[in-house]
């Protein structure tokens, strides 16, 4: 451990306190995707109090610059948090429990966001130490497709605040590792997810008169069952693909044969081409079926994010840093994951890491899964968190790597 | 055409005009299943009025009686009508459409009992003419199971007035047959109808994660792709069998897996045998399959009216009678006609004889099926459907055959 | 029964040995369908020595004439037999068994053969009894498509000898019924029969890298269940429809997937409209599924036979016949049959009835089914069979029905 | 790059000519799994020659002893190299051919074999730089379940000879790497392989009467479409699984139902908990699915391999070794690999590492893969294997690591 971890031990405990402010002051006041107004005030509100410049992006979002002072040909890095919250009613009774009915921060979005002011405050104080832009990126709208992250890639903000981007770094509190630990899986990590709304058009009749109608249930129950071979016989399988169907209704009666089956399902896998190949196989098997049995469809593909990459080069980087840092046992490698995250966008464009936060304490009873309506978090992996950020900053800028 | 023949036609021509009376007093007078008791009393009375001795039964049930005044060892045939109406909101205007809200005699069951109360009046006037004993049954509750027929007969009172019954006779309109055509399709002839309610459970989860759940609409899927081997490839090709599922519910979402599959169905057939096997090969694929895919299944099967059978040789009869008294074009052939009907009770007890009396009359617009809120019928055939029910019946009595 | 009656018993009597002996030679000298130039020769060599004129058709065929020699406007009337044997090992060891290694009249066409030979000599002895003609047609191939009947019809023989053809009888000899009786299905009889021969190819490989591969057994697996629904859903519940695949050859290996899937099967039914909706269903199943998984097909329908039809008014006149000479109790309703008959052709061209006569005698121990390699039957039938192709043919010739 | 590495470059060189010679022989005289008779006297004798002393093994195994001349508590590490050869007509044209008909060594093991005496023999040379002991264990049949590892294991020969073993070391050829690469991936490497042979046993018939059969061919391939869902509901999207039939043979006729279906398949995995329990999926569905539609099953799952494991640790030893040795661009991640390898069961019981070895070249059109008439290999890529292959050895001999 060098210098500058000392420096960032001792800033992070510093500014904790304040840290956990933000992140309360967050948790009572949450707001939807693309609607968050008042977060974006609260943080521009930080950053005005710390000096730091900053510029809006699509609508809601902001980005703070910190400039390195010390000389040099610096690189420019990208630390992003999510700021959005979720449609979910809080049953948490903590002081600092959800004031906005039906609403709350129950994927730590608001921990993301404060730990961010919370690693900016460190970053400003050892702004001496490298040369080079961080760019604090509070993007709006990760919890609902198109999600933020495309807008804000759109807008050139980016490029426009740092030149060239070198690393995007990013992170997520994970409830299934213990407060201290850090995650990482190299490589392809997180998934894509599209989802799909179909209607199967048939001819409803009485069901003792099968041959006069065309049997939406049947059809439904057909199709079903051929696109099990998606996952089964048409991917590789050593390529992570998951094909459900949650929903079908088909309303018609003990004897009535409904005019039509409504279906909802999800594709998620960690391949680009593959996804496109099978969202192929999965339309030619829809329409095909349909066709062949005397139905037609209306089947609406709806794009979610991509699958989410960790950059091979950079997580080297990021795991020589964390385990210089905090010592071997603290770093993890973590499976990958099917859940999907609009920082996969970050991760096509620019070389990123996206690394996760344990916040699980037994003995806090903090043992609730995200987006659980019982979801929180130990306020001490704030620690953890804002040295992992600034610490695989900081070595990453100084560093030859990049 | 003999003697008899020429009196009933002109006997049922003098009751004709009656007989609509009767016919629309009802129509404007439906009741449900076994609730006909405005119903019940109107026969009642008009009994009375003929003074034809009545009892009653199953309730709403009203069974009067003639003797025939002719010396000899008289057999006893039973006429049924059935007598109840249903819960459908009649759009006709006529003038003595429906005066109960929501209820309609839309399965021309106020014609079988007008019917069978002009039948009644022409057997009083020819009693002199035959030997015997005719049953005017008045049934309740055909249109919903378990039907008022088993009630009769549980109820002991056809042995009771007539002692051996050698004959039950059957009508029903037709829309598919002209006015002034009898339907008849000796042997089997309507199916047995039962219907299930299945309730598949599993276990819901996300849609990522499929091996933490028992995903019930795949379940459902594969049963319902299993199924298709009861009609397919279980049953005898030349035994008319249908299995229809109309409604399968699985309500989770595109990322959902749900707990549990709704899912209701209906199977028919013409064989009681192959019907018990049919019941049980079902029973055997929803729960093999459930279990071997990790679910569980709560089936109930819901029994309805057996198939019903048109005793040969009785129809043989029927059939001579047909044609001596309207010659051999008033006579069709009818196809077997899935739908179901408690008169089968009857047909598994005594010889019986169910015909079809066409109400069609495409000039007087009289064109929607039956249990359509249009449904209407022609009164012209009240001629045709007297003389059919008493010719048949003299026939019966004073025929070797019995 | 009339004096003819009378008289054709007399005749079946006088002639029953000899026919016994024709079938006797026939059964030990079996030849197969399209190759029966011995058995052809044997049946000329015959009406030769009667005296009855002939002509040749459709190559191995023969056409017979007797004209009646009463005044009047005669109508003609076809008698037909089938002459044609089956590749089949005798395993019977009677003095008259096959002499002809590998052939075997395992089907009854001996019989039928013979029984015309008898037939004609009866009508030759009455010929004075009626007026018009009656063609006895000795037909060649009626166990392999396309059959000989086709070819007959073709030729326009019956025509050119007969004038207007107004019935054609024939029969087929029935081990589900005993000597003595006779069996008719009014109406549909007999089941159309198409064979499909289905290549399935996709793209073999490892069974580890099915995503490399297109897995042709998963393919038939799906095709299977879906062509299902053709009976289950496609056809009327009333309608006898049978789709059955008896060979599926996918011939990788454990962990090899197959290049190819060679699938073989058959469907039946008894309507030529929905005959040809089905093999339309089947056609578009095949091709929807393998294009929608990624295979092709090569499909060959071959078709066989159409259903066969026994016109129902001469049904009618027939049964009367029957009735008439033997009484009720020797004619039996007898289901529809599934199997295929050649003589359907001319059902849906001439008014026809093809009726069964019972073979079977348990104390004979003839108790083999048609096509086994130990079929017998009971030569006694010749009586009932002779009788009742000659009596139903003078009926109707002297009749006001044709 | 160390002394010890120089030292052993110049080794690999000097015995490279020897080195192929030894592979040529292997070539020419392939020999089945348990059947390497010729191989085991020729390895012994080379042995012998080195004076390395050695112990027999499991038939037709070898195990040679090298012992560290340095002081120290030396650790004991296993090479193993497998010796059997597959039965393939070999298709190449090479001065070195199989001289032995319909055998072949197409998988490299002759390459595995030759290299092993070659690390020997640097080992040999550089036994006075390490303490310890290094067993070259020859291990025979390695293509065929139950494969040579299980007896070897059984034999306890490794602990009798070198106490506890602290690493074992295998090596496979590579054709999808270039000659000069190495190939590692760390954790769950290669695939359970299991297979199934299953007859569905049924009751064959005609094909129009499928009620009076069991239709085995339904049977089966409901079958096969339920156990799609092994793969897509019941795994882990995250764990690699592939369930495969290979061969599917139902061999009745277009019109005849067979009385059963035969069945080959495989399935592989990467976790021994989920092959177990996915096997016992597989057996829930196989006999559910019989029983339901009528049939019965034999079903015999014939257990191969279990997956392989590189372990964590060990693979970033030699990781940093072969890095050090050749530099980062000659090592390669490679993904996992579906095939199976009887080197598992090392893998299951000591830290273990196996790697690819690169043979690739496309100048010499070495082009053809494992298992293929045509096979050939890069015989320069031994100067990569040998080195790899000791390097490893000695680093981790002298390191802290072990």
């Amino acid at each position: 451990m060098n210098e500058v971890s000392q420096e960032i031990i001792q800033l992070s405990k510093a500014v904790h306190e304040d840290v956990i402010g933000y992140r309360r002051h967050l948790h009572q006041n949450p707001e939807l995707s693309f609607q968050e107004y008042e977060t974006s005030k609260y943080i521009k509100a930080q950053l005005k109090k710390l000096t730091i410049p900053y510029e809006e992006v699509a609508n809601t979002g902001v980005v703070g610059i910190i400039e390195g002072k010390k000389q040099g040909n610096g690189k420019t890095i990208v630390l992003r948090a999510d700021i959005d919250a979720l449609p979910i009613k809080e049953e948490n009774e903590t002081a600092f429990a959800s004031q906005r009915e039906g609403l709350m921060h129950a994927c730590g979005h608001d921990f993301h966001t404060a730990n961010l002011l919370g690693a900016a405050r460190i970053l400003q104080q050892l702004a001496h130490t490298f040369s080079g832009k961080v760019l604090l990126l509070f993007q709006p709208a990760e919890e609902r497709v198109p999600g933020g992250a495309k807008a804000v890639i759109a807008s050139g903000i980016l490029e426009k605040l740092g030149g060239t981007i070198s690393a995007v770094f990013g992170l997520h509190v994970s409830p299934r590792l213990d407060t201290g630990q850090i995650g990482l899986c190299a490589g392809r990590f997180m998934a894509s997810a599209d989802e799909f709304y179909l209607k199967i058009n048939g001819s409803g009749g009485h069901a003792a008169e099968p041959n006069r109608a065309v049997d939406t249930i049947m059809v439904a129950a057909q199709l079903l069952t051929t696109l099990q071979q998606v996952v089964s016989r048409k991917a590789n399988p050593l390529m992570p693909s998951v094909l459900t169907f949650g929903k079908i209704i088909g309303n018609g009666a003990a004897n009535v044969i409904p005019d039509s089956v409504w279906l909802e399902g999800t594709f998620r896998t960690m391949d680009e081409e593959w996804r496109k190949q099978a969202l192929k196989h999965l339309e030619e098997m829809v329409y095909g079926t349909v066709k062949m049995l005397g139905a037609t469809a209306e089947l609406e593909i709806k794009h979610g994010y991509p699958m989410l990459v960790n950059d091979i080069s950079l997580s080297q980087h990021f795991k020589s840093s964390i385990i210089k840092h905090f010592g071997p046992a603290h770093l993890e490698d973590v499976p990958q994951w099917m859940a999907a995250e609009d920082f996969a966008y970050y991760s096509h464009k620019y070389p990123s890491v996206f690394f996760l936060v344990g916040i699980k304490n037994e003995q806090q009873r903090v043992q609730y899964g995200l987006h659980n309506a019982k979801f929180d978090l130990d306020e001490q992996a704030f620690l953890t968190a804002m040295q992992a950020m600034t610490i695989s900053c900081l070595d990453f800028l100084e560093n030859e790597h990049g």
